[in-house]
């Protein structure tokens, strides 16, 4: 048994503190913000984010995946609208998968309940942590009265992308850390409910309005709205701040995203009063100072939104991590393992995120790219063996984000040269085509 | 006329002093360390580094180039230093062009004693910079006694790769920021001079003991003696780590540098008593905040040394900035322009040190490397117009470090064809190479 210290109450703080109890340890979480459960509905953070096989599965091992399930709902297909209004459509996966919208506040309350119950955590709220010391496990909170000190035998920084523990790590020697913005910040906007709670577009879907360089993005809330997100520059001619007067703003999002403006029903004031948000790329190595301090979650790999795979890598870490303790109770060895082997999945989810964005924000919008999925989806079918397409690898299975990476160029790499076929418009779902592909595979392993 | 703080009165802080000054403005430099004129010896740090063109450049457009020349040691080639003591050469331009070995602590004191003379500079030396404001130009100061707070015009961070004014910068939503360690760290040992002074290896030359993944080097000092970098992994089978033990350390130089050790007279307390560093990578974006504030040198762009350029890409900083300032005297203006057009250049030679680094530890000691680099030198003596060294082109030259880069990548391509040659090694001085040399020039222009 040890006595652990976790600093952040989050998604990745309160499920990891759950693990850990579980396996004896004694948890102390400690929270800056007030306590999620207790705050008006306005002041949370409204985001809802996809829930997919990776969430589900660490959800899953420490019991509280039936909870949860209650209050998600499945999204089967994207759902892609042009200017014009015509949709289109592709599907996540086979029958019956799909990804999950659901609110970050009620599955953090889900989780944190959960904590308060175990007999092993305490949670403090209103607990700012002022700074931290990796190699002796302490740290220093402050809340509205007094300044403590608490000395564990291990601290968590489970605390996001701008992690106060971390910036002690930052202070040391040989610790490699990047920050990196990208030019995209996003605004969120809301649908809201027809009559009766009803949903004004389809609701089992991801809604995309992808317009090359910028889209908007929707996904469906439990009372019949739906929390769209505007992706687009911070700077240049077409930006956050070229739309520098709310009239511009309007002229803008109503004539580029007719149908989602006219669902809005006070765009001015949700655009006046939501705030911008940039988005921020961080990574670091190494994640661990022996066995006394760890990063997890976005404190060690904050990611782009736009895989849906934040809050599902910061799930996966807490059950990868745990796996790991299974095989050893050394935390020295288990936190050198996690940082070692879990770093290379971290950065390529990483750039599959980035990749992500040029499909959602531009490919989703194209013909031949939709062509391009129906092949690999057809041939994915005729041979489940042979090939699981990118995204599946990604969203609907536990297989290391590293693998799917590299699994995912090879597969880009073939169907490169089946888009370059003549005709592939009338071919695509002939036996040719699956031959083709197959033989590309078959050189793709003698070449290995 | 602005009233402009410096803080770091380092290489690059003093000479942007001077180049300020000259147009006028009043400027208050502040420096954590002592005065190192008031050092002893020992306590400065005693690197040596290499001066180039773009160093040169920048010291004459200010006029001190002549002052510091008369204590420069011209080093005309590499020579490198085989495991049986062969030498082999490789010149590192044209007759009469060198990189210039000066001491680190004595071009400093050149530069503070100008500053000092100039009525416009104050430099106020044991001033620890606490924190900083890019916001308004202010800074805070802690000396011995007291604290205090300098708010001027604009302020200038040149106070190194851990730099306080950047952390200010990097609390900014949108400053992207990166450091990173590489594997190998340094240690530096010397190597005394001869009898009256005299020099034990060749003086006017750079010695390099090339061994694949570490390597030796060496640069001569006035003294006779030569001051040299064990650059060297940190962790790992074979490194500073595994060589814990004096003795360990010993057998191993001993046995892989051996000419080097026989003249080194103290080995043992040398190692024992110099401190082994790392080597960190620094880049971010953007280096100013408006007009207010502004980053230069490692500050905003630490590098690794293998290319000689961390201190000449500094003075060009300076040298470039004053240009911009010659056609703009609005701060704002100035600024942004300057971190805008400034930062591909800081980034390519930020690459090109990285590629030296192979080069130098492991290529040189390659006879099918030197044979391509003495290639590379008889064309481009025949065509001084066509094809100028990558090394030259960043060394002795001013042309932007991005362009070299670029240009190096081309000529790598074709000097691999080249490479590729059956016979290469009999036929390289003969026409027919020049000839597909021009004609791979010609396809190239062709193609672009």
């Amino acid at each position: 048994m040890k006595k652990i210290t976790i600093v952040g109450a989050g998604l990745v703080g309160s499920l990891l503190s759950l693990y850990l109890a579980k396996r004896g340890h004694k948890v102390q979480i400690f929270e800056r913000r007030k306590d999620p459960r207790k705050l008006k509905k306005s002041e949370g953070r409204s985001i809802n984010l996809a829930l997919s096989d990776r969430g589900w599965a660490a959800l899953k091992k420490i019991g509280i995946s039936d909870e949860v399930s209650h209050s998600a709902i499945p999204m089967f297909r994207r759902v892609m609208h042009s200017i014009d209004g015509t949709l289109s459509f592709q599907d996540y996966g086979k029958d019956g998968q799909a990804i999950y919208s659901v609110s970050r506040g009620g599955l953090n309350r889900i989780l944190l309940e959960k904590a308060e119950d175990d007999p092993n955590i305490t949670v403090d709220f209103n607990h700012r942590c002022v700074s931290a010391n990796p190699e002796t496990g302490s740290a220093v909170f402050q809340n509205d009265s007094e300044t403590i000190e608490i000395l564990n035998d291990a601290i968590f920084g489970t605390d996001g992308a701008f992690s106060k523990v971390r910036s002690a790590f930052q202070r040391r020697d040989g610790f490699s850390y990047s920050q990196e913005y990208i030019d995209h910040g996003y605004k969120e906007l809301t649908i809201p409910p027809g009559p009766s709670g009803t949903f004004k577009i389809e609701k089992e879907a991801l809604h995309i309005w992808p317009r090359g360089k910028h889209m908007l993005i929707a996904l469906p809330n439990l009372d019949g709205s739906f929390t769209c997100t505007l992706f687009f520059p911070m700077k240049g001619e077409v930006s956050f701040d070229s739309l520098n007067t709310t009239l511009k703003a309007r002229e803008f999002i109503s004539k580029v995203f007719p149908d989602a403006y006219s669902l809005m029903n006070d765009f001015d004031n949700q655009w006046e009063s939501n705030p911008t948000s940039s988005l921020v790329i961080i990574k670091c190595k190494p994640w661990n100072v022996g066995g006394r301090s760890m990063l997890l979650g976005d404190a060690s790999h904050a990611i782009v939104p736009f895989y849906g795979q934040g809050m599902n890598s910061g799930f996966e870490d807490c059950r990868v991590f745990d796996e790991i303790l299974e095989n050893s109770n050394d935390f020295n060895t288990a936190f050198e393992s996690f940082s070692n082997t879990r770093k290379p999945d971290a950065d390529a989810i990483s750039d599959l995120a980035m990749q992500n964005f040029i499909e959602m924000r531009d490919l989703t919008g194209q013909p031949k790219f939709l062509l391009q999925k129906k092949i690999e989806n057809r041939f994915s079918e005729l041979h489940p063996d042979k090939w699981v397409p990118l995204y599946s690898q990604v969203t609907f299975s536990n297989i290391p984000y590293s693998t799917a990476l590299a699994a995912g160029k090879k597969q880009e790499e073939i169907m490169k040269k089946i888009m370059k076929i003549t005709d592939i418009e009338s071919l695509w779902d002939k036996p040719k085509i699956d031959a083709i592909i197959l033989d590309c595979l078959k050189n793709d392993t003698q070449a290995n």
